[in-house]
């Protein structure tokens, strides 16, 4: 393997050389995405492995030029969109290549008459959604990291948005793409409503988390703004019946665009005096056409009440929608010597009680755990997720990444013990890796297959979803 | 490769020697789908190939069985659901083993709370429902071929049913999966309702028209009944005013069950009198809480009313209710000297005009054609698909295959050229396998990938989807 001298000198005779970075500050910037244990370990002096450079390419083909250089030289290649991932995905190895698409954010097409909207993999998600609100649409897509992640990104990860009751996660919304292979071939696919034609061949790339290939165009499915919108925000007595609530919403055929129910502690934390003491919050958003919010708000507020809940304004919802993209930085609370994360599971309706019973009741016995709570934010006919968050304190700041690994390993096991899925949206990265081959069982082996026939140098984003290949570094 | 009479010998000794048929109705009913050039040559006295047995296995432990000898003496295996297939993906080569799974039709689990039912891949489609229906529930997957086709069928295929607009098509549906490996392994999947774990699993056996090895359990989301209907008929002026008010419905937000179009051919043969000479034919119906149906169905009529169509009332949809599984068989026309035939392709909605017209154009300009019509069955935000119908007359007997082909041809050839895609939801199997490269473009090689990745030796289903492994049977 070249080193990373040679590794620059190379990229710079195929590339316009500006293109090639060395400077500390952009490789520390782009050699993470957002782990919360990638921030700590670079808050202290510890040596972090230094990628070789970072490429920020402006075009597939030098994309492909990049992948080409990479396989023939057997070089590590880190994809980074936007680094707003906090599972770890994102970690570039010694002498790796960066391969930054932030210098590809262009929208390249928008067909009103298809809906669809062809954009690069760097533009970061307010940046799209903004181009098409000036034109009259939205994605319908709204992740709360929506300023912070990009439009391929979500690919990369499988990412679900906060309406996604309505118009369903980013597997739902991407129709077509362009990927550069390992070996540096380009792929298209062409944008049709639906095929019978082999396999979709959009899922070797959906949640692959960059161990496939580089997205380097995606074509996504666009909506008219909504012409109506209903709020409402409903107290239950519990967590249970505020579940048992979205439940028979769901079964019911009804989906808002928005359905998220926090447990007492979120409530009153996050909407303190909205509800009284102990009880848990939901909030109700429809958006369509005004014939059907109104039915759907209605739908949703007697189905509600029957379940326990009573409808207590729209405030909490309004409040919430001011601020639902605020994402606190962990580094306040690491300087403060505390670990906050969140952690993000599922499980079909039969098994959640136990679900987030579970989960909280065994992060809560982790010793130096200060507080666990969770809200549902994604349901469906068949179950909802969990959106879990802690916080911990060690006693010993050197105690706090065991604190952490601790901690989620609770959560994992609890999880798996319930029968629920270890991710709901966030993806693997590394944090969740050694809990995957219980994730998937028997069909775990079908993951590597996947890769190896793609990547069979395994130089594509090594260390993320998988163990290091074999003869990598550890 | 062992000779027939071994491979019999052979599977008699693994499994109870009358699950191993070689009877030659057995033989001549499993060696095939439904492929109209398939029942006209089994009409013909020419001398076909023919399978070394049917073997019926009861459990996944005989399923593994079969294709770990088939791998060991490298035996072609052609999966046999119910044979409704029209495309020829069935077509057993000469000592291959039918590996009929009509013997697997048990619904094994139905979980009310979760709203999943998991069945073997044998069961047929309306024997499902019905198991559904006497619990409450429903599939909302009405294929026109329900009571001939298997569940299992469905997912190798990537079905659609005529409710699709509300419930999606097959892949919105199967949630987790039993499969056995070309190799004998097992794999299985847990149902969750949405994760953020690598690859999608589901997607290497969707579409792969058994390629990639035999689904021995399904789990799907189900729905409780719709407790609620409302129907009417529209007709419009043209077929392009009613695919505008297609496009218009769909944009608006509005997901009725069903939305069915039919052109002036059609709604004159199928719905004589319902509508105007000249005229084409909506079917609209929404299914769901009866708050949702109502403002449901008057927003699309609203929507179609300005788009030019003008409601007639339900009968025609009663009437289409009441027949809309009545498949002709092929051999009454092949009887007659005529071959008829349905070509399923979709685009999306800045480019449906060009598809209807010039597939229509094309088919007709093929001497020998008697009629060609066509009508809209699954509409999305992005597009629709159209369902067209053929009927041709060669001078001669022997010239059938010849128009046949030639009238596929431009099909084909006109829906790439206005930017369709060459199967909605009939799948590839034999006849579309030609054009499959050019559906796919630079991907195509994505999918021989992903089969020799799970089925090196090529013995799953060889000659479907894909073209016949090198060194086997032309």
């Amino acid at each position: 393997m070249p080193n990373a001298e040679r590794i620059r000198n190379d990229l710079r005779d195929l590339l316009d050389p500006a293109r090639v970075v060395d400077d500390p500050a952009v490789l520390a910037r782009a050699r993470r995405d957002t782990w919360v244990i990638s921030v700590w370990r670079s808050m202290q002096s510890a040596p972090i492995a230094s990628p070789a450079c970072v490429v920020r390419p402006t075009t597939t083909a030098e994309v492909s030029a990049v992948l080409r250089y990479a396989t023939r030289e057997r070089v590590a290649v880190v994809p980074f969109g936007a680094g707003s991932g906090v599972c770890g995905a994102i970690l570039a190895p010694e002498r790796s290549i960066v391969l930054d698409l932030g210098a590809m954010r262009a929208m390249k097409r928008l067909d009103e008459t298809a809906l669809l909207a062809t954009v690069e993999p760097g533009l970061l998600g307010s940046e799209f959604e903004r181009m098409l609100n000036d034109a009259g649409y939205s994605m319908g897509h709204f992740p709360q990291s929506i300023a912070l992640s990009s439009v391929g990104g979500w690919v990369a990860t499988r990412a679900a948005g906060q309406f996604s009751t309505k118009y369903g996660n980013i597997e739902d919304m991407l129709v077509a793409f362009e990927a550069v292979l390992p070996d540096g071939e380009v792929v298209r696919t062409r944008a049709v409503p639906r095929a019978a034609a082999g396999q979709d061949l959009r899922h070797l790339f959906l949640g692959a988390e960059g161990t496939t290939g580089i997205l380097t165009e995606l074509t996504y499915e666009i909506h008219p703004m909504a012409p109506s919108t209903e709020k409402v925000a409903i107290a239950f007595p519990s967590m249970g019946a505020g579940l048992e609530a979205l439940r028979r919403v769901m079964r019911a055929g009804w989906r808002p665009a928005v359905l998220r129910l926090y447990d007492e502690i979120e409530a009153g934390r996050s909407f303190a005096g909205a509800a009284d003491d102990g009880e848990s919050l939901l909030l109700v958003l429809t958006e369509g056409p005004p014939e059907l919010t109104r039915v759907e708000i209605d739908g949703t507020i007697r189905i509600a009440g029957e379940a326990g809940g009573r409808a207590i304004g729209c405030a909490p919802v309004d409040n919430w929608l001011h601020h639902r993209n605020a994402v606190p930085g962990f580094e306040s609370f690491l300087n403060q010597g505390m670990v906050v994360d969140t952690i993000e599971v599922a499980s079909t309706w039969d098994r959640i009680d136990r679900l987030y019973a579970g989960v909280l009741a065994g992060m809560r016995a982790v010793p130096g755990i200060l507080v666990a709570s969770g809200h549902s934010s994604h349901s469906y006919a068949t179950g909802t997720n969990i959106y879990f968050t802690f916080a911990g304190r060690p006693e010993r700041p050197e105690d706090l990444e065991d604190l952490y690994f601790r901690i989620w390993n609770a959560a994992m096991e609890t999880t798996l013990a319930a029968g629920g899925t270890i991710s709901h949206h966030h993806g693997i990265g590394r944090i969740r890796r050694e809990w995957l081959p219980r994730e998937l069982g028997s069909a775990y082996p079908l993951l590597p297959k996947i890769r190896q026939v793609l990547d069979p140098l395994g130089i594509m984003n090594p260390g993320a979803l998988l163990p290091e290949p074999a003869g990598r570094r550890p």
